[in-house]
C-alpha cells in the first residue's frame, strides 16, 4: 500500500512513528507492509519519493527543523505540492492530518476531491471535509470506486466509528452521546477538585492541552464539529452548525459544580446525537451514568441501540500517537479490503 | 446464508426474534437476507427445511410448548437429529446456542467438528467448544476454509471480541481485564446499598438473573471460561481452569464491602488476562476506574494497548436477545466475506 500523507504535525508524526517502530509487527501480524511515497507540510518541506520514504528519517529531519534535512535518495523528488500530490502521484491512499477547518473544510476538501478523481482512497485525521462535506465526498468516493475512511476524527484512535459502523451493526444505534472533548473535560475534572475555570483552563494550556487561542475547545466547536461528524456517519444527516445548538462551559462556575456533586450529578460537556438533531451543552450527569466517570482528557462515547441497549466506549481522545493510530486502523481497514 | 441453529432457548429464541422483527432492515441496511433451515432442540423437537422455516412460526411453536406444533410446510422434515444436521444438511453456517458445558465442551464440540468436515462456518453462543479446544477449533476451521466466530460468548452481543480482534488490530493489547458475569456484579451491586451476600444472591435468583444451582456464576466459572476464550482469542494462547486462580464472591461480607468504600475504592469480581496468565478473583477497584462505575448486570473489559493506552467498552453481559444479537453480528460478519 502506497501511501501519501499530507500534515506532518503531531499526528502525522504519531503515524510515522508508528510506522517506524512497528513496521516488523504489522509485517508479522497483520500481513501490512505499507510504503510512504509522499509527506507534504504546508511550511516545512514537501517530499516525494516513488521508492518509499524512510519513517526514522523523516522524523529526524523535523526534529531537526524541517523536511530539507531529510537525505538526498534516489528518486526523492523536493519539488512537489500537496494538491498536486493528491491529483497527481501514483498512490493508493490519501492521508490527510492537516489541521482542521471546520467552516468551509479547508484547502483538505479540495486535496479529498482531486485524490478521488485521481484515484487514491481517502483517510482523514481533518474533521474538516467530513463535517463540511460528507455528502458530496461520500458520493464522490463510491463513483470512484474507492473509500472515505475517518477513524481519527472522532475520538483520536479508540474506534468509536468502527465500533458503530462495524461492531454494532444491526444493533439498530438510535442515540449518540458523549464527552468529545478531552480539553473540556480536563477543565471540568480540575474544577471538581476546587479549581476555578479560569485556572483550570490555564493549567490546560501550560500543560499543552488548549491552544493559545481556546475558543473552539472552550466554547464547544470542536465537539460541535465532531458531533456533525457522527450525525453524517451514524444516521446518514449531515447538519451544518447553523442547524445545532452549541454551548461552551466558559459559563460554569466552582457553584454550579458543587450544586451537582449535592445532587449526586456531575457537569460534562455532553454531545448529544439522534436522527432528529444534535446538540452540545454541558450538563448535568448522574454519577452512576458511565459518562459520569470519565476524567481528564478522557473521552466517551454511549451508542444506544435497539438490541443491545446502550453500549460504551471510553478511550483516548486526543494525542499524537494515539490519533496516529486511528489513521493506521483505516488504514488497515482498506489493507483488510473494506 | 443458509443457517442451521442448534439450541433453541433464551439465546436461540433471540436470533429467531431479531430475523423476524428486523427482517426488513436487514435487507435494506446490510443487503443480509438469511434463511433458517434447521433447528434442533434437545427435548422439543428438531425441524429441518430446505426451502426455510417461519422464525415467527417457530416462536409461536415454541410458545405453544415445542417444535411439534410449528406447522406441516412443503419440505418440513421432522426426523433429523443435530449431529446429522451438522455433518449433512446444505447449510453455510452452523450457530451453536446450546448450554456451555466448561469442562468438555459438552456435544457442541463435536457439532463444531462435524460442521467444519460439512463445509460450514460455525458461530457459537455456547462457550464450551471455544473454551476447551480453540486451537484444534481454530485449525479444523482453516483446514476447511471456513470461519469459527464466537462474539456472542462474551459480554453477549456487546462486540468485546471484535472491538479487540478487529477495531484494535495494530494497536498492541497487552491485557485485558473486565467484569464479565453480570450475576456476581448484579451480587456486589447490592451489598453496596447493606444487602448481605445471602440475601442479594436469592434476590438474584428471584429476578431470574441467577441459576438454581448459582455456583458456575458465583464462584467464578463462568467468568473463569470466558477468560480462557479471552486468552484464547487475543493471545492464541488456550488454557485450562489448571493453569488458573479463580475465586468466587461467596466469602466477600458487608464489612469488606463497607472497608473498601472508607477506602475510595469497590468489589467487583474481576478477570484479568495477559499473555502470561489469568486469574478470576474479586479485586478492590479504585472508584475512579472505569470498571468501578459498572453497575448491576452490565459488563465491561478494559484493554490495555501499547499504542492507545486503555479503552474501556461497557455494555450487556447477557439477556437471550442481547446474546441474539452476538450472533446476528457474526453472521454480518461472515456475509460481509470476512
Amino acid at each position: 500500500m502506497k501511501i501519501a500523507l499530507i500534515g506532518f504535525g503531531n499526528v502525522g508524526q504519531g503515524l510515522a512513528q508508528i510506522l517506524r517502530d512497528r513496521a516488523g509487527s504489522l509485517a508479522a501480524e497483520q500481513d501490512f507492509r505499507p510504503v510512504l511515497v509522499a509527506v507534504a507540510t504546508r511550511s516545512r518541506g514537501t517530499l516525494v519519493n516513488p521508492n518509499g520514504l524512510d519513517p526514522a528519517a523523516l522524523l529526524d529531519a523535523m526534529a531537526a527543523g524541517g523536511l530539507d534535512h531529510y537525505p538526498i535518495a534516489p528518486g526523492l523528488d523536493r519539488g512537489w505540492d500537496a494538491a498536486r500530490i493528491a491529483r497527481e502521484l501514483d498512490a493508493d491512499v490519501l492521508v490527510e492530518a492537516s489541521p482542521s477547518d471546520l467552516q468551509t473544510g479547508g484547502p483538505a476538501l479540495g486535496l479529498c476531491r482531486a485524490a478521488f478523481a485521481g484515484g487514491k482512497h481517502v483517510v482523514l485525521a481533518n474533521k474538516g471535509p467530513v463535517a463540511v462535506a460528507y455528502g458530496e465526498l461520500m458520493d464522490a468516493a463510491r463513483a470512484a470506486g474507492k473509500r472515505l475512511l475517518f477513524e481519527a476524527t472522532v475520538m483520536a484512535g479508540t474506534p468509536s466509528l468502527r465500533l458503530a459502523l462495524e461492531a454494532l451493526a444491526g444493533a439498530g444505534i438510535t442515540r449518540a452521546r458523549g464527552i468529545i472533548n478531552g480539553t473540556t473535560n480536563y477543565i471540568l475534572t480540575q474544577m471538581e477538585d476546587g479549581m476555578s475555570f479560569a485556572d483550570a483552563l490555564a493549567q490546560a494550556q501550560a500543560i499543552g492541552y488548549a491552544e493559545a487561542d481556546p475558543t473552539a475547545d472552550v466554547d464547544g466547536w470542536d465537539a460541535a464539529g465532531k458531533a456533525r461528524i457522527l450525525s453524517a456517519a451514524l444516521f446518514g444527516k449531515p447538519r451544518t452548525f447553523d442547524e445545532m445548538r452549541v454551548e461552551g462551559i466558559s459559563k460554569l462556575t466552582l457553584d454550579d459544580v458543587t450544586a451537582a456533586r449535592a445532587a449526586g450529578e456531575r457537569w460534562k460537556l455532553i454531545a448529544d446525537v439522534t436522527p432528529d438533531g444534535l446538540t452540545v451543552a454541558p450538563a448535568r450527569v448522574p454519577l452512576a451514568h458511565p459518562l459520569a466517570g470519565v476524567m481528564g482528557g478522557t473521552n466517551a462515547i454511549t451508542y444506544t441501540t435497539e438490541l443491545l441497549g446502550d453500549v460504551t466506549l471510553v478511550g483516548a481522545g486526543a494525542g499524537g500517537l494515539q490519533t496516529g493510530f486511528g489513521l493506521l486502523s483505516d488504514l488497515l481497514a482498506l489493507h483488510r479490503g473494506r
